[in-house]
C-alpha cells in the first residue's frame, strides 16, 4: 500500500462546557508528514478513546497538558510501520505511540514502541489488557490500594476498559469477594457472568450506599475508583478498618461546570483509618515489566476476558469517544480505522 | 494523706446533640473503690480533656466504645499510687493510665504505666507533648504523611495541643516551611512567634483556600488535619503532586448533627496523586520507644515548647472540654485536681 498524500485526523475544535458535544471535533484532512531523519511514519490501526482525554479538552494546568485547538488530538494509538528512517524499527513493525486520533502518525524514534503479536490474543489487547488500561487496573489494585487475597473489593465502572480488567485481576489474585457497580442491567449481567464478580449492581437502581451495603453487607477492604461522587461516598461509607481506596478516575465529574460535592462525613476516614490514594498510571510505567508477566500468563491460559467494543472509522472517533463518555462502551472502546 | 471514704467522678448523663452543654454532665460523689487483688487505687493529679471524647459522647459505633451514660467517663490522667496490691508498683510511684474524669481510680496491673518524673521538665509533659498528644503529632507528621526535610508543611490547629507539637517537630525535622491556621489574633501570634511557625492565619479572615495560598503560594506537600471541612478541602486544593495529608482529627464537624460536606473537587487527588490517610494513635504504640527518643532529646534541649492551659478542679472539667471544643485553649488542655 502507497502512502497517501493527505489524511484525516481529528481536531478539537472548542473548549467543551459540560458534556463535549460533536460540534466540538472537526475531522480535518492534511497531508500526510514525511518522518523525520531518525523517525518513522506509521499507518495507525486502532486508536483508544479513554476517559481522561476529557481532561484534556480543559484548558487547565493538570497532569498532562490540555489538547490545543485546531490540532490533531492525542492518544493511545498502534499502527504499522509504513515508512522507517531509524534503524530502531522495520517497516510492518506493530508499534504502540500516543499519536492517535489520526490515519497516520510520523514519530520519532523514542515516541514508539514496537510490540509483538504473536504474545496476546489479538493485538488491540495491547491498548487494552495488554496496555495502559490493562497497568492502570494492576498498579491501583496491587500496589496503590495494596489488596490482599481474602480482601472485599468494590470497584465501580465495572463493565469499563479498567473496571472489568481490575474486577478480573482481583479475582485471580485471591479476592474474597468482588463486587462492581454498572449504569444498566445488560452490563450488571456482564459483570457477574461474563466477568465473574460475586455481586453487581445497576447504581440507578437505588443510593449507591444502600446498594453496595447489599452487595457487601460485611464491609470492604478496597474500593477501585472510576467514578467518584456518590459512589465514593458510598464506598467510604462501607470501609472497613484499614481499608484502601485507590483513586484512578471520577468520572462522573468529568463534565462538570462547578466543583462536584465531595464526600460526606469524611471523619469515617479518620475512624476507620481508611487510606486514599490517587495515581496516575504514568507515574508507573517502571512496573510495566512484572504487570506483563502477571497478564501475559492470564491471557495465555485464558484465565481473563479482555472484552471490547469497537468503532470502525475515523470520521466516528468523536461519536466513540462521547459514547464510551456516556457508558455505551463494554470493555475497552477502539477505533478502527 | 488518707485516703477518702468517698471522691467525685464526671458522669455523662446525656449524649449531646450538636455542641455539648454543662447539662450533658454531672459531678458526682461516690464510694472509692477498693483496689482488687493485684491492682492499685491512684489519686489522680491530672485529667486531660481532648476532642475525640466528643466522639465518645454519641452512640454510636466506632473505633472506641461510646461512654456509658451515669458512669465516670474515661481519659487520659496522670496520678499517684496510694494503695498498691501489685508487685509492680510502688506506693507514690507516678503513673499514667485511661480512668480520667475522676479523683481516685481503682486500676487493674495492665492499666497503668509508671513513668519518671525527671525524664520531662513537668510530669504534665505525659499528657501532652511526651504523651498520647505528642505520639499523635510524630505519627501523622512523619509515619503517615511521611513529611521529608525540605517539604512545605500546612497544620490546622496550630495552637492546639497536637498542631503546636506537630508545627514544632515539622521545623525540627527540616521542613522547608511550617504553616499554621488557628482560630484568633493572638493564637496566631502564638502560633508564629512562640512555636516558630514560618506563616499563620486565622480562619475567621476570609475562605481558608485564600489565606492558605496566600501563606504558601507554592503549594504545600504535606497537611496535617486536625480540622476537616473547609480546611481540607483548601488544603486539597493547595497540594503538589504527591502530597500527603495525614487525617488526624476533624473538629469542626464534631458536633454536626449532618453529615458534613466533604471537600470539592476530589479528583485533584487524582491529578495530584495526593495520598489522604486516616490514622488513630492506638493502633501505632510501637512507635512510643522512636518517639521518645526524639522528643526526650527536643525536650533536655530546650527545642521544643510545651504550653498548656491548666484549669483546676474537677468540677470544671466540664467545662474545661467545652471550652477546650470551642478553641478555648493554647496547647494542651488539662485539668488540675
Amino acid at each position: 500500500m502507497t502512502t497517501p498524500q493527505t489524511a484525516r485526523s481529528v481536531h478539537l475544535v472548542s473548549r467543551p462546557q459540560g458534556e463535549p458535544e460533536p460540534r466540538d471535533f472537526r475531522v480535518v484532512e492534511e497531508p500526510v508528514a514525511e518522518p523525520a531523519p531518525g523517525g518513522i511514519l506509521v499507518r495507525n490501526r486502532y486508536i483508544s478513546v479513554d476517559p481522561y482525554m476529557r481532561g484534556r479538552m480543559r484548558d487547565a494546568e493538570s497532569y498532562i497538558p490540555p489538547f490545543r485547538l485546531d490540532a490533531p488530538m492525542e492518544g493511545g494509538a498502534l499502527g504499522e510501520v509504513v515508512v522507517s528512517r531509524s534503524e530502531m524499527f522495520a517497516e510492518g513493525d506493530l508499534v504502540l505511540h500516543n499519536k492517535g486520533w489520526r490515519e497516520y502518525a510520523a514519530l520519532g524514534e523514542a515516541e514508539a514502541r514496537t510490540v509483538d503479536p504473536g504474545r496476546v490474543p489479538s493485538e488491540t489487547a495491547y491498548l487494552g489488557v495488554a496496555g495502559t488500561t490493562g497497568l492502570t487496573a494492576w498498579v491501583g489494585l496491587f500496589d496503590i490500594a495494596e489488596m490482599r487475597p481474602g480482601d472485599t473489593v468494590f470497584i465501580s465502572g465495572a463493565a469499563g476498559a479498567v473496571g472489568s480488567v481490575a474486577g478480573q485481576m482481583a479475582r485471580l489474585r485471591g479476592a474474597g469477594r468482588v463486587v462492581g457497580s454498572a449504569g444498566s442491567r445488560s452490563k450488571v449481567d456482564y459483570v457477574r457472568d461474563d466477568l465473574g464478580f460475586d455481586a453487581a449492581f445497576d447504581y440507578h437502581d437505588g443510593p449507591v450506599a444502600d446498594l453496595l451495603a447489599a452487595s457487601a453487607p460485611e464491609g470492604i477492604d478496597v474500593y477501585f475508583d472510576n467514578v467518584g461522587g456518590e459512589h465514593l461516598e458510598a464506598a467510604l461509607h462501607s470501609m472497613r478498618n484499614h481499608g484502601r481506596i485507590a483513586l484512578c478516575g471520577m468520572i462522573s465529574q468529568y463534565n462538570a461546570t462547578e466543583p462536584a460535592p465531595g464526600p460526606r462525613d469524611m471523619f469515617q476516614a479518620v475512624s476507620r483509618r481508611v487510606r486514599m490514594q490517587g495515581f496516575i498510571v504514568m507515574d508507573h510505567t517502571d512496573r510495566m515489566p512484572a504487570f506483563l508477566d502477571d497478564v501475559g500468563r492470564w491471557l495465555a491460559d485464558g484465565s481473563i476476558r479482555a472484552d471490547e467494543t469497537v468503532v470502525d472509522g475515523i470520521e466516528n472517533a468523536p461519536g466513540a469517544f462521547l459514547d464510551m463518555m456516556r457508558g455505551g462502551n463494554v470493555g475497552k472502546m477502539i477505533v478502527r480505522l
